[in-house]
């Protein structure tokens, strides 16, 4: 057997989230990730640095998205317009990895380890937020709301995206629930 | 020795607070919390399930308290109202626990799984929030934008109010969070 594996990453990918969705992430071994690919354990490894990497593997890069989107912005950008420009960013690789990440999503809501992970991929995004916009020279309280609320958006777009069929474009969500959150918050006079 | 131990609830919780400032809450064992309160493990037992129950123990609580604020909120309250009458409860509570909130946010903020805890304690929040604004006829995706939002306003003001020893009142806080955030959402144009 050749020690190149063409995609090897992408079969593995593609294999677990079949498993996982067949037989619930908890009962699915790394052994029964590589065979299914028809790859070795050792394989695997080279990859991820377990099964639950899979579904988060790409979490760190999408951090340093976020934090070089906002810091980008042009000068005179308003905090907000910097937080969407930073999930914009974000938005735009998850539309390309969309089967993915729609695959993924009842995964995690089936168990609650993963939907820990996620909360706390969540707020970790939601600081670094609040850390461009300081560096930026928005206020830090300002900040601080500014990122927190930025993935609250965040979540309710791309929940909408993953659950609707017809949705492709899930900046487009974003607009759309900046605007449902503009209209919310006026809505308290 | 009495079977009967007056506030014994308090005592322990104050030993706990004590002891996990001082050597954190991973190296605070139940037996030394019941000996500086001077009562035994199996009262600590009756009243805590664990050590970390004394910093989580009323979040049950709170929960049903937010609901049935939201609930009770007069007809034609809008999403956001209804949302500043749950949040208006909690900080109620919390204004009288205000030594106890104050002495447990650095010794949360010190420890990763107490960290995570939290995360896991306020999404839920934001889950009993989007419920009870949907039963008050709310549509779905605006009552859950409304929950995370509201979270994430209660998360700042709280920070705020912990952090600044003037600061008594944690509904202004909110009040001010809110005006905050009508402020920045207002500013993506």
């Amino acid at each position: 057997m050749g020690r190149w594996q063409p995609n090897a990453r992408g079969r593995l990918e593609q294999a677990a989230l079949e498993l996982y969705g067949e037989r619930g992430f908890e009962s699915t071994t790394v052994a029964e990730i590589a065979e299914r690919a028809g790859l070795t354990e050792r394989t695997f490894f080279r990859h991820f640095a377990d099964k639950r990497e899979v579904l988060f593997g790409g979490a760190g890069q999408l951090d340093e998205l976020l934090r070089s989107a906002v810091a980008a912005a042009p000068d005179g950008t308003t905090p907000t317009q910097a937080v969407a420009a930073g999930l914009d960013a974000v938005a735009a690789v998850l539309t390309e990895r969309r089967d993915f990440a729609r695959r993924r999503q009842p995964i995690i809501a089936a168990n609650a380890e993963l939907r820990e992970r996620e909360l706390i991929k969540l707020a970790s995004w939601a600081v670094v937020l609040a850390d461009a916009l300081r560096e930026r020279g928005v206020d830090p309280s300002t900040a601080t709301l500014a990122g927190e609320v930025g993935i609250a958006v965040f979540r309710i777009a791309f929940q909408r995206w993953v659950d609707d069929p017809e949705a492709t474009d899930l900046s487009e969500g974003i607009r759309t629930s900046l605007g449902d959150l503009r209209t919310l918050a006026a809505d308290d006079r």
